[in-house]
């Protein structure tokens, strides 16, 4: 049976966490940053040594091409993940899915099968958002529009400048646009970055969707007092509104809506003081799930709840939305694909959503797409402690080949 | 029936409110600042001009003084209050207990009735607390420590200028102190801060103590987790801890402490994004009541609760305790004086508790003192919409007269 070469993706994995390495085993490779040009050329003077066609399109996406053996291919199965990390980022994330579609390249061709598409691996700009977040996918896409490049999070300036360095402009983002009829599918390999699969034991996660996340600022009004000399009842304090929403929204949630998720991660009390009630307080809150309709139902549902506690606290409440990332379901060609490759290797798998975003909720918009998980020990990510061991890393480059030629087979068969 | 002459009252109290005038009718004259100077400047111009002997102890507490008509006498019988105020307070608080006890000082002079002690009205400085808090009074009371004096609120350097801005020192401020024995007692007339009187149609609040604040800092720890990835029931959110404690801590205080009343006024969340489950809440929680027992078990109650609430959500807690100023009863003696006083001028009074500090908390404790609270419209107070009706001054000023009075029958009575 097929496999990857494992010492020559794990000596990939190796090397290229030296770029950007921190003291304690993680990477800062923020995207467009001086560490992120020196790890992109390394993937491009490592793409060149294989011997692939090395292509790098206007939105600085990079990609390994191995062409088809049939002259008269017109597809691409693509297979890629992202290089930047996020500051004091692990050294798994988004790698691991580069790195394992290279391999898988390598391997195919020594193997000398027949492959009735191209396949190219590539590895997207921007992913984590240090300027803009997905970047790469979104223009691939076509979906970098011009309000988006306008308004990056980290800042026009900023943007200008990182695009400049990488040699980008507005006009060759536009250039970066995929014919979805171009493209047989796209698989991205993942480390977990949660621990349902350590926790069940399971070798590899199949994907059914990336939730859809949304965000609003709810602001509480009420109204100042003195701590002391107002009773309690008579109080327009904000922040006992804020603290009512926030019990209760976290119990709808767990009771009416797990697996979905919300959080509160920022609040702010005015004026601030230990002696005045306060008179308003700002809240983040952010609530994930995988599908638009779950996601509309919690929407009402807490923002009523959120009304209902100013209410009843005598306060009003404004809702600003702020996030709107639409929930993407995989697609069920690609997820029995990789269910098959799974089996075929004798490896646990199971279906589990994916709470964090990827490159592929963009990419599944234009084309068939799905993600595969490996265990991330003690769930750890976004951190230099994040760890996959070497057999997850091996068992999910496998799962990927396999995948790839399960939907080899299937363009083969049609 | 002996009475203030009210025309001159009411216009010291407009002339004083002309000095740090705001534009929508309050004052901003923080303690140590020109605005504050020139107040002071005013009110020794007053009292001299009223031909009473003007003293300015070490401290900056200006006081107007009658000597008594006994050769003999040692004592004193003082009131007053404050002169300073908070940024864009009001033209009431503190104002109105000084320029009252002034015009009763008018008043007994001009009745020529025999008065067996000295009557001293005062003016205490920084009572506020912009630099310090209680400055005058605390040194008043020999209760100014070189710890106090080397840890103001306002810091360090600000008040040693503000201290030079009225030529004091260290040493001047040691010579402030009073012997106790010298004072007969001490009354102070204040506006309310709340709306008690108002909302029961009273004239006239006879304090019976004022309460005793304690503060404390809880920090919850908890650990960072992605807002989407971590389960909700494996999260340790110091966020959630902190909301639980909030809920039941205010259920708990209306409960069981009722008129004790508690506040959460400051409140963050670190790291403080829409998507990491906060690590670390920092809450300033603050509670008052009218004895030190009460306060004892208000605190072994709350922070049982804190602690509580962080076990269950799986977090740690460290509570650092900020404020402690011990709850003031009033005196038994000065309280009858008042209701008296209330009852001989046919006004409606009622006991009730300060929960506002006041000079008379510190003086308290070194002779027999009490407070009058007249009413306050809409209960406000530091806010420049401060306001009590003429007549309720006019109340207040009588009822001081006649407890002076009542209290000098009693010390010739004895």
């Amino acid at each position: 049976m097929l496999k990857i070469n494992e010492a020559r993706l794990l000596q990939d994995l190796h090397d290229l966490a030296q770029i950007g390495a921190t003291p304690d085993g993680g990477v800062t490779r923020k995207a467009f940053s001086e560490r992120d040009v020196e790890a992109r050329e390394w993937l491009k003077q490592r793409i060149l040594a294989d011997q692939f066609k090395y292509h790098e399109d206007g939105a600085g996406n990079q990609s390994a091409i191995l062409p088809s053996t049939d002259p008269q291919a017109t597809q691409t199965l693509i297979s890629g993940s992202h290089i930047d990390s996020v500051t004091n980022g692990g050294r798994f994330d988004g790698v691991l899915g580069i790195l394992s579609a290279l391999e898988v390249l390598r391997t195919l061709r020594e193997a000398g099968l027949s492959r009735p598409v191209h396949l190219e691996a590539i590895s997207f700009t921007d992913e984590e958002g240090h300027l803009l977040g997905e970047f790469g996918s979104l223009a691939f896409a076509g979906m970098l529009t011009p309000e988006k490049l306008a308004n990056p999070r980290g800042g026009l300036k900023k943007l200008q400048e990182g695009m400049q360095r990488l040699g980008l402009s507005a006009d060759s983002v536009a250039s970066a646009k995929r014919d979805p009829a171009s493209i047989a599918g796209y698989i991205e390999l993942h480390v977990e970055q949660g621990a349902r699969l350590e926790e069940s034991n399971t070798d590899i996660g199949v994907v059914t969707a990336i939730v859809g996340i949304r965000s609003a600022w709810l602001t509480f009004h009420g109204r100042t007092a003195h701590a002391g000399t107002k009773p309690m009842h008579q109080r327009a304090d904000a922040l006992w509104g804020a603290t009512d929403f926030m019990q209760q929204a976290r119990q709808l949630i767990i009771d009416q809506f797990t697996p979905g998720v919300m959080n509160c991660g920022f609040i702010d009390a005015q004026p601030g003081s230990f002696n005045i009630v306060p008179a308003q307080v700002k809240l983040a809150l952010e609530f994930r799930h995988r599908s638009e309709e779950l996601l509309d139902e919690m929407q009402q549902q807490l923002f009523t709840l959120a009304q209902t506690a100013a209410d009843q606290r005598n306060l009003t409440i404004t809702i600003e939305p702020a996030i709107n990332i639409p929930a993407a379901p995989m697609c069920e060609t690609v997820i029995t694909a990789i269910e098959n490759a799974a089996e075929s290797l004798d490896l646990k798998h199971k279906q589990l959503l994916s709470f964090a975003g990827h490159d592929a909720q963009t990419i599944t918009q234009i084309c068939p797409a799905a993600m595969i998980f490996v265990p991330s020990v003690d769930g750890i990510s976004h951190n230099p402690k994040e760890y996959t061991k070497d057999q997850d890393v091996i068992n999910g480059a496998n799962t990927l080949l396999h995948t790839v030629l399960e939907l080899i087979k299937r363009t083969s068969d049609e």
